[in-house]
């Protein structure tokens, strides 16, 4: 790995599903999976979320059960190009004799080329070089370019250049008895000789996928006229072209794509505008110098630049950085703007979770509401799309107020599973995710977090102060006062552990008082009465009599923000739920000795008809996610107003107790605890966070990064970076920054876009320098040590630290 | 007319058109005919331009060539709702005997009510009270509530509900040989013995318009059990129900509908969600209670009230204001924000011009810019979608840049006819109306105005800066060097006053230097390179180097900005076009002796094989249009710059000229010749603007009302109390006040959005006072006869005058 690029020098079969992962292309709009492990064939990966409504309803009879689940759909491989060398056979990586094989993603220009040098086995040797992009400037547009040099022969080449429908979801071995079909072909067509059409439908939604391609040959920059047989099977249609190729002269084959579906704007209908734009396409040169050059400011933008010490090896940590900073954009670039989607927790690179919304958006935003928050702005409004969704779901479970489902499907209906499989024991077992009604206070943590970094008041008008106030009418009303106790409670639910999903023995899933959302409800009640202060009395007016919110409901907001019960044990340790500390102990040392990776505890417990509902262990950090979201000054001032004592001692004594009884079993955990340490343990918190950045280069839960990257995970670290060693806080309309670089890092260098604003920073351990872009128009208050300092528009200031 | 309501007394056949027009119910996301002449059929129509794609490609043969057209599609019918009395004959407004009918739109709800009281011809009496409203508040529903009161009879009421999709496009009388017919059928369903499910897709474009419908029946508040019968045929569903009906006792029947389609986001697939929302629907009155708040929420934003002397009637004014602006929140309302559509010059109102997108935003976006700027946001985010689609014409016209189209169908290419129907001669003549290359300036201006207003820097870096830069670049190639001038030129255009296509004689289409296209390019070009200054540096590179403009690009403009050629005559007229001077005075006196009407001189000169472009005649305002887009102050600066003299005499002296030469062909001609009066000629200008705002009310072109309302002047009129006679402009982030109310006005009292805050104003000839809103962060600065005034957050300040 260089520090811009994830080079593979060997073809290697093992590692295939990984690099496959990793090399993914894409630019918001959609992704291909740019390495197939047959190198001349590709599978296009369609976004799930992008086709929102495209997710397929799938039936599927087991234990006299009907099971329906929601998949997102793979779309047709519109990229399929091999060949074949004087009527041998169709050429496979696989029955070639592999002379070299270099395969390198390029990070900085979002280009995935592969050079093989091969002999067919007859003694023919031939050099591939293959360059593959997914347009970042021109969203609807893929395009490879193959260049063939025939070493040491002479003679006549065909070439099969296809758009193939035939297409399955199979990419999750678990999902694989499902239905995994989901489109029926439309129409086909060839034009031209050389252009391709293929439209297809998908089963449930009826979303319309129009594909065109167009195959050109040439030699040595000469356009060589080549027309093609068409061929069209039932979902597939291909050209065949035969052409010459001599000794040493390169034969260039280009082949472009474009995709449209009916869910697009500004179109006709898909198959019309997919013709048209193939028809008027320019070649691979020009099109890939557009590309890149849409890369690099886009690099310009994401910019994250560190230097560490001698002693450590920085180029993996660089190289890993930019890997996920790509991935991320990949899937969620500025391409997104315009579309109804958001970030699916795999990205749009695998089928796991089948493309499902859930709460990781709490791990994403941040990263971008530094650099394009209109990203983020367009991702919150794809839930505010859905707000009647969640209060639907409310309704039925008997609440007021919005109730964001867990898993989200393509209209915002609660799409998590009743029952999953556990692929150790072969058993399905009850699931009860839906009860983490925690997600709702994410959506309004994150509503409240991009208004606070681009003081937005009119997304705050039209759209957040919305979400804010039926959240925290959902809360209320979910919230019951306990007499007893004097305090309100959240009873029957889950934390982001999806450890605990119901006490040891106990007939009724959820547990009692999870301190997690018991704290965040309380958060969300506060910042839902502080709207009144923030926004113009014509918009909070509006609002309010819109949702006929009274004095009486804001009354018992703030008496549940003051009496929210938040359970305690062992003097200061924040219990996970209510009686959790009745809960036993577990054999940590037992375990590991016995099973070795434990991440995923609940399959091996639930093997032995045991439970981790009897112990103290967690999947992943519950308690800690406070610690997480909030800084302890915040946190103080937040359990202060709940009448809770909160000590000096109380984070790093919860984080020590928390840390030693979790599993990790998610890639969040890692960054989270990687996060918390970072402030109460510089030198702890440096190998964790090397961690959680291997958690998919090198798939630290064997095999779930072929399912999709973890895009939570990949933008945590960034923002690790970005905001946690930094100090850098978004709050009461102030740039707080509070550097604390760890030992192992020199500087660091990066760019945030504040307030509209564009900020350059430099970080050494002694110094902090921020510039100020000439064109603002207002200074910058940045907080800092408990001084408020001013930035001016074009001046540039450095403090010591 | 009252101040808050249109009702008509009456029912006469011959005032129907008129009234459906004006009595259309919408919400941005459609818009119903609330009042067909059948008093329980309906007739809904849908926007053309919401489903842009939808439009149709019709084909006829005419004269052996083939026309293609694209139409704006008419959604089946939805509320269709009748019923018989005693097996009687379906009941029928024209075989009733009428003794009492009374309807009325009440603007401030908007709500259509309708109270008839006839006699069935047996002598059985009956009352119908009929509400109906298309809700503001759910952006997919409508509702109609029938209450029926048998007089003097009891007995057998039968009562057919229906949604029907046997539909054709036939508002337009000249349209009607089109192919009119552009639905076909998909599912037909019923559900409960109540609801009904029809769905339905567009021929052309292939979307899919759901439509779910409910019927209720209940007697004096209580809810009555009422199964009714299944019918379906081939694009209709109905359900036949059957009750009993007592002598005074009211029987009350609620229909409600909803309307899903496949470009709708969040959704599954548009039959789902349509048939899950009817099941959740609540009843007709909790549903007019949300819809009549947001009405009201509504108006409380766009206020405008005036009071007059009392010499002059101002009760018709009033309600005119106000149902211009009502008329045009059922065209673009709030709810248009997350769709991709914009504003057909026709409103969704009606058919004429088939949906099309004009120039008319030039007119409407002024009116949104000051009350609710979001709305103008998103609907210049429609041109920029269609931006490849405009460097696409540009490229095909052998320019550079983006070249918008006359005439933007769904994807936007140009769909301007290349021949029209006179009706008058019944001959079909060339049409170069898509010479009208001004309106790529027109889409500029409001990219201009819309940031001077609000100051959105997002949206110019993401969106606005591109579409200006290319347009810039358009003008600047179609523009060519005269040598012997030592200017520029811009060869071979129309102007907007379309009755000068050509020279007299001339063997090929367009006219050379048309002053409005000139002026306004080197406007364009001007503007374009003060993006430098106005954008963040790395905005501004960013958007530079994908464009790849040069310094050479830049040096040409500014070159073009100072010698545009602008042809003049007379010592100090701006001639219309190069030439101008030399055609011949029209005897304007002697046609209208013989033809009374000659707003369309085109058709009556082409009748009598003569032709406009031989005389000094104009159809509408076209160099007028420079001074209704600029102040004096402006046009001198842009005058000097380009090297010409502009006197103090220009503007009085040229408004003389041309409104001695024009027809009046277009509704905007009114508006702009009102509104550059007011600037010069108080007294003059009262009368032209009431001529202005009873374009529709009154018909004045006589039929065309039917055909669609005229949203330019609808919002123009407005426009004129808003921003004209108060002198508000938005111009170098100020704000500029400089009142001049007409002697007819005695006070004005309104409300803008300036700059994310809001402003109340309150005028009376002698003074002005503006109020700021006290949660506003920053002063606001304001320009009053050459001094600045800060009014600070929650201040209140009054100016004399």
């Amino acid at each position: 790995m260089s520090e811009w690029s994830l080079i593979y020098g060997d073809f290697n079969a093992q590692e295939e599903p990984l690099r496959e992962a990793l090399c993914t292309l894409g630019n918001g709009y959609f992704a291909t999976r740019g390495a197939a492990p047959e190198a001349t064939a590709d599978d296009i990966h369609y976004p799930g979320t992008y086709i929102a409504g495209c997710f397929n309803r799938l039936k599927t009879h087991l234990a006299g059960e009907t099971i329906e689940n929601e998949c997102m759909v793979n779309m047709p491989n519109w990229l399929p190009l091999t060949f074949r060398i004087e009527n041998g056979d169709w050429f496979d990586l696989d029955s070639v004799d592999i002379l070299d094989f270099h395969q390198e993603l390029n990070l900085h220009q979002g280009i995935l080329s592969r050079t093989i040098h091969f002999d067919d086995g007859q003694g023919r040797r031939t050099i591939m070089h293959q360059e593959r992009l997914v347009s970042m400037e021109q969203p609807h547009l893929a395009a490879l370019k193959t260049v063939l040099r025939a070493e040491n022969w002479s003679g006549t080449l065909e070439v099969c250049s296809a758009l193939d429908g035939r297409v399955t979801n199979s990419g999750v071995a678990r999902y694989r008895e499902f239905n995994n079909r989901h489109l029926s072909p439309l129409k086909m067509q060839s034009f031209d000789d050389n252009i391709l059409l293929l439209e297809m439908e998908t089963n449930q939604s009826h979303i319309r996928v129009a594909q065109a391609a167009i195959t050109l040959f040439s030699r040595q920059g000469e356009s060589l006229p080549c027309p093609g047989e068409y061929v069209c099977e039932s979902d597939y249609v291909a050209h065949y072209f035969k052409t010459g190729i001599e000794t040493g002269t390169p034969l260039a084959i280009e082949k472009i794509a474009v995709i449209y579906t009916s869910r697009d704007r500004a179109i006709s209908e898909p198959a019309g505008d997919a013709r048209q734009a193939i028809q008027e396409t320019t070649g691979f040169d020009h099109i890939a110098d557009r590309h890149r050059l849409r890369w690099k400011q886009l690099w310009d933008q994401f910019a994250l630049n560190l230097s560490t010490h001698s002693e450590v090896k920085d180029g993996n940590i660089k190289a890993t950085l930019r890997l996920h900073i790509m991935q991320l954009l990949q899937t969620t670039s500025p391409h997104i703007l315009d579309l109804d989607v958001s970030v699916p927790a795999r990205g749009l690179h695998g089928e796991a979770y089948r493309g499902h919304i859930f709460w990781d958006e709490l791990f994403v935003f941040p990263f971008f509401n530094l650099r394009i928050p209109e990203i983020t702005r367009s991702l919150l409004q794809y839930r505010y799309r859905r707000l009647d969704a969640a209060r639907r779901s409310a309704q039925a479970e008997g609440y007021k107020g919005a109730m964001f489902p867990w898993q989200s499907g393509s209209n915002g209906r609660e799409e998590s599973q009743t029952i999953h499989l556990n692929p150790r024991s072969g058993n399905w077992i009850p699931d009860n995710s839906r009860l983490q009604r925690h997600i709702s206070a994410a959506v309004a943590f994150n509503v409240w977090h991009y208004v606070e970094v681009t003081d937005d008041c009119e997304f705050l008008s039209s759209y957040g102060a919305e979400m804010l106030l039926e959240i925290a009418r959902f809360w209320s009303s979910i919230a019951s006062y306990n007499e007893e106790k004097g305090r309100y409670e959240i009873l029957g639910v889950m934390g982001p552990d999806e450890y605990h999903d119901a006490y040891p023995d106990a007939s009724e899933a959820g547990i009692d008082n999870n301190a997690y959302t018991n704290v965040m409800a309380a958060w969300v009640l506060l910042r839902a009465l502080e709207l009144r202060t923030r926004m113009s009395s014509i918009s909070y007016t509006t609002i309010c009599e819109r949702l006929q919110l009274t004095n009486e409901d804001f009354n018992r907001w703030a008496d549940i923000s003051r009496k929210m019960f938040v359970p305690f044990h062992d003097d200061g340790i924040i219990s996970q739920f209510e009686a959790y500390d009745e809960l036993q102990e577990f054999d940590w040392e037992g375990y590991r000795n016995r099973y070795g990776d434990i991440h995923r505890l609940d399959r091996i417990l639930e093997k032995e008809d045991d439970t981790p509902n009897r112990y103290k262990v967690s999947k992943q950090a519950d308690v800690l996610m406070l610690f997480y979201l909030f800084t302890a000054e915040e946190l103080r001032d937040l359990f202060t107003h709940l009448g809770y004592a909160f000590e000096h001692d109380t984070i790093p004594r919860n984080i020590d107790y928390y840390m030693a009884r979790t599993s990790h079993g998610s890639t969040l955990s890692q960054v989270v605890n990687s996060w918390v340490l970072a402030r109460s343990d510089r030198p702890g918190a440096w190998p964790l966070f090397c961690q959680a950045l291997s958690s998919d280069v090198d798939d630290i839960q064997g095999g779930t990064t072929q399912e999709g990257i973890h895009t939570g995970a990949m933008a945590g670290t960034v923002d690790i970076i970005q905001r946690c060693f930094t100090g850098i806080e978004t709050r009461k309309n102030q740039l707080w920054v509070n550097p604390a670089l760890p030992p192992e890092l020199r500087s660091l260098t990066f760019r945030i876009n504040y307030r509209a604003q564009m900020l350059d920073f430099h970080l050494t351990p002694l110094s902090i320098r921020i510039s100020a872009d000439a064109s603002s128009e207002h200074p910058i208050r940045i907080g800092l040590k408990q001084a408020i300092h001013e930035l001016e528009p074009g001046q540039s200031r450095e403090f010591a630290l």
